[in-house]
């Protein structure tokens, strides 16, 4: 009998998740019923964001349950079809998560036939962070021409292409990343104005302020609260924060996070602070992705992949998110690629 | 030669103001000249919000300086006019502060000519408290028929006014207030559904969720950081927060402040927090002002009013504020009424 891995939750994280939060397990693959398709996925992701649903407790998705596959977004083959719209040999974009195969009815399944790009973008840059950076600055930021712009964990794949798009709006663009390494990459190769390495400067506060002299207009924020507290006494007059992400306050219970104690800019200078998650703008995806797929085609818009190899590196490369470790968009490959 | 009293900052602000912060001065009635109108000052208002420029260092108004009359909203009438627009016994409204004499060259002089409700009114629920109401309400929450809101500090003109107006457009509105009596006023007089006296109730969260037990859709804040990080887990998907006034944390720095910590809720649940200052709406005023007043002689909106006695009696009929012992619009007679 053949079968596949997948990696379930052994139990709910408490805190930053380690390796006994997973498990790996095998299971049968399983026969397709009527309109099914059975996918083999390929490519996972990992993302930050995902953090919210291994606590057990519901977020903006439910709480995973222990046993329950980790979901995530996939791309994968189809291997076998009893659905007219689906052929043997398509590649397909789901949300399979953590799980070598997959059975579907067909919804929620997008057959990708636009090969102007890597299969590994429909789950990166043209995926979830892309269109998060897309329409956090179109939808929540509305942003203008010429704005001052700042990203903080700039080097990923939603602050990089948030950062570029603000950019190509001829705002003025500072980027915050960890290292000396992804502050390069984010000055040379995206083209943003200013570059802060946190953990090389001895006040990142100072450092702002001489980023951005004349104060911001957008914050598009994936940290957090002690982030976002520090730059609203920098921010301008009707001042926009997109709240993006909070890479940093994933693991801490609200108890323990620092928490924003500068509410009284949202009055005097007219402050708007708003989340979004995109999967609300889901009408409007075709348009997002053929805006960026140009402009990646067109030399406009630079992307990073980081592809690890095994399902069973997945925990870990889930964990690496949290310390900083990644840089661009990290993927793992689960099985192989299509021919 | 003729003097008219009025009070000035002594020394700035740290913490909950006192006495010893303002100082009576008496200063002789000044000449006019062209182009110029002398104006008696009779009333004044007294505000919160006024609280930020006392501390010395600027907010959305530049702070005061030690010596500068206490800024605020004025009715006063024309005792001398060098101006054509203005004539002697015209009853206007400025912002000459706490001042019982004022010079003007017209500028942002009001002329009331409007007599269907006590000139108060025009600095009470048609001045900055309604229109913050107002403006809070349409240009903010951008609030629907028939959603749920929460008022806070909901027995103040811009809390009273906010729940009412909201009730007019079928929402289910609740007030927090601070005594058994703004309680009974806000849901006997007003029509609130639900009042919560935070003095008396022993779990402030359980009766939030109590009075509105599927969530809220609009928060219109006037406290502050504690009081919104407390309501944002029981928002309702897409909901705003107007930031509004923050009564609980004008005396105190920012570090000292209890701090907004639940702001992962801002991403799963869409929230949209922002603040307002009503002097950006000026251009609409007259539609806001003629609604309002429509309403109060109609008998649908009702509104409470506080005449303090004596300029002298400024500096405490302030303090009180921060107390909770004021109910409805504070204002202070700095003279006598017009015949």
């Amino acid at each position: 009998m053949a079968t596949y891995q997948r990696i379930v939750l052994a139990k709910p994280a408490d805190g930053i998740p380690s390796a006994d939060n997973f498990q790996l397990d095998e299971q049968e693959i399983p026969a397709i019923g009527d309109g099914e398709v059975l996918v083999r996925n390929f490519l996972a992701s990992v993302d930050p964001g995902m953090r919210s649903i291994l606590s057990g407790t519901d977020s903006y998705s439910a709480a995973l349950k222990s046993g329950e596959v980790i979901s995530s977004a996939s791309i994968g083959v189809v291997e076998q079809s009893n659905n007219p719209k689906f052929n043997i040999g398509d590649v397909v974009n789901g949300a399979f998560g953590w799980s070598q195969y997959g059975l579907s009815n067909g919804r929620g399944l997008l057959k990708l036939t636009d090969t102007r790009l890597p299969y590994s973008c429909n789950i990166g840059i043209l995926g979830i962070p892309g269109l998060t950076a897309f329409f956090g600055l179109e939808r929540i930021a509305k942003l203008q021409d010429n704005e001052t712009v700042l990203v903080t964990s700039a080097a990923g794949t939603v602050g990089a292409t948030a950062g570029q798009l603000a950019k190509a709006k001829g705002c003025h663009v500072t980027g915050i990343a960890g290292s000396d390494e992804k502050c390069a990459w984010l000055r040379d190769v995206c083209g943003f104005d200013e570059v802060i390495n946190y953990k090389a400067v001895s006040d990142l506060d100072e450092a702002i302020s001489n980023a951005c002299p004349n104060g911001i207009d957008v914050l598009f924020d994936n940290v957090g609260t002690a982030m976002i507290d520090r730059v609203i006494p920098k921010m301008k007059m009707g001042g926009r924060i997109v709240v993006s992400g909070q890479v940093a306050d994933y693991n801490k219970a609200p108890a323990d996070r620092p928490g924003l104690k500068n509410t009284s800019f949202f009055i005097s200078n007219r402050l708007r602070m708003e989340g979004l998650v995109v999967f609300d703008d889901f009408r409007e995806f075709g348009r997002a992705k053929e805006d960026l797929t140009q402009r990646i085609v067109n030399g406009q818009l630079q992307y990073r992949e980081e592809i690890i190899q095994g399902i069973e590196n997945m925990p870990s490369a889930f964990i690496g998110l949290f310390t900083g470790e990644s840089f661009g968009r990290r993927l793992v490959q689960i099985g192989e690629l299509p021919a």
